[in-house]
């Protein structure tokens, strides 16, 4: 199998740029990029190092299909009870926001035309309702779209579909012991990858005790 | 402020060689290297963009104490109730887990020492219970631990101290709205980066439905 090709190889590029790419071109995307993200997502982290991670890659129309108008649907009703809704931001933020509220629409719309659709999936060791439960999928989450801009893909995290989880895995044969973490297109993004609207670090780090900052 | 030395710029050789460092030396790690790996969290996703996050550096020595004491109380249960304790598993594997053993035993004996523990802490919206709660934090811990390697910076992602989160919140003036998702001890690794034990890419992917591998 050929070796995919290296698009930005410099770490901190990456880091810096990766930012959610939620219009994507409908090109395929070659079997060994798909497994070089994939790769990239089993180095992260886990508790014990259990690795409870699999990684659902659909490719099929009419599952992509079936997909897209539950996502759709969970979405529309997301936006009809006001989500997104923000005129209380600040003008900056609120322009970011917008945009961001735009483009999650668009995805919502045309997630089937996604050449991949990833759902990563937890093996769930018995119930975990803490935020914890999280902490051994979103790490390889992160190192898998991380892969991705370096390869020159797009994703982006998405979790709307679990409003339909049930049906998902009776579509894709999926164990209720397993939570779909976050559904994530893969795709030739149409868009440029570049930073995405930050609060500074010093606004987000405190020094020893809550709410302390320093310049 | 001088900017921190990169010593592994290659975004896969970052990736691929990013491991839990238990085994911390004493010395002292630079305010601009805290900063960066906090500028490289900061880069990672969030639901609708909310950045709901905020890093808690904690350098004092009397308060690193204190949380070692905690920490070293809740691991040493851990391993009394027989966490860990893994005789079913297949030789390699079993390696493995005695060497994670030992290495986060020398940790919880040890954690005061790190110069810098960092909590991530995730302000929450409204209780949710679910799995999805640690998709807005645990992506960017990740995106910090990976800055860290590239510095050459040890970490590791620990949640033990949450047997002790209320008595933490109390010593750092935390609210009770958040939660402290991981507590990342930062420093100068003794030991050499490298990959740890995974399982192959082929026997996590499974390809439009659950179960469904390709060589």
């Amino acid at each position: 199998m050929p070796e995919p090709t290296i698009v930005e190889s410099d770490f901190f590029e990456v880091i810096g740029t990766q930012r959610a790419m939620r219009r994507l071109k409908t090109d395929p995307v070659p079997e060994e990029y798909i497994k070089k993200i994939i790769w990239a997502a089993t180095r992260a982290p886990s508790g014990g190092n259990t690795q409870g991670w699999r990684f659902l890659v659909v490719t099929d129309d009419a599952k992509k299909q079936q997909i897209q108008q539950w996502y759709n649907e969970s979405w529309q009703k997301m936006l009809d009870s006001g989500y997104g809704h923000r005129p209380d931001l600040p003008e900056a933020e609120r322009d970011s926001n917008d945009r961001v509220m735009k483009s999650a629409t668009y995805l919502a719309r045309h997630m089937h035309e996604a050449p991949v659709l990833i759902f990563a999936c937890a093996l769930m060791q018995g119930p975990n309702r803490e935020i914890t439960s999280g902490s051994s999928i979103y790490p390889a989450i992160q190192n898998l779209m991380l892969a991705a801009r370096a390869l020159g893909l797009g994703t982006a995290l998405t979790t709307v579909h679990r409003a339909h989880q049930d049906e998902i895995r009776t579509l894709l044969g999926i164990p209720e012991t397993v939570e779909t973490a976050a559904l994530i297109p893969v795709g030739w993004p149409k868009g440029k990858f570049g930073s995405g609207f930050r609060k500074p670090v010093e606004d987000v780090t405190y020094w020893d005790s809550w709410g302390t900052k320093r310049k």
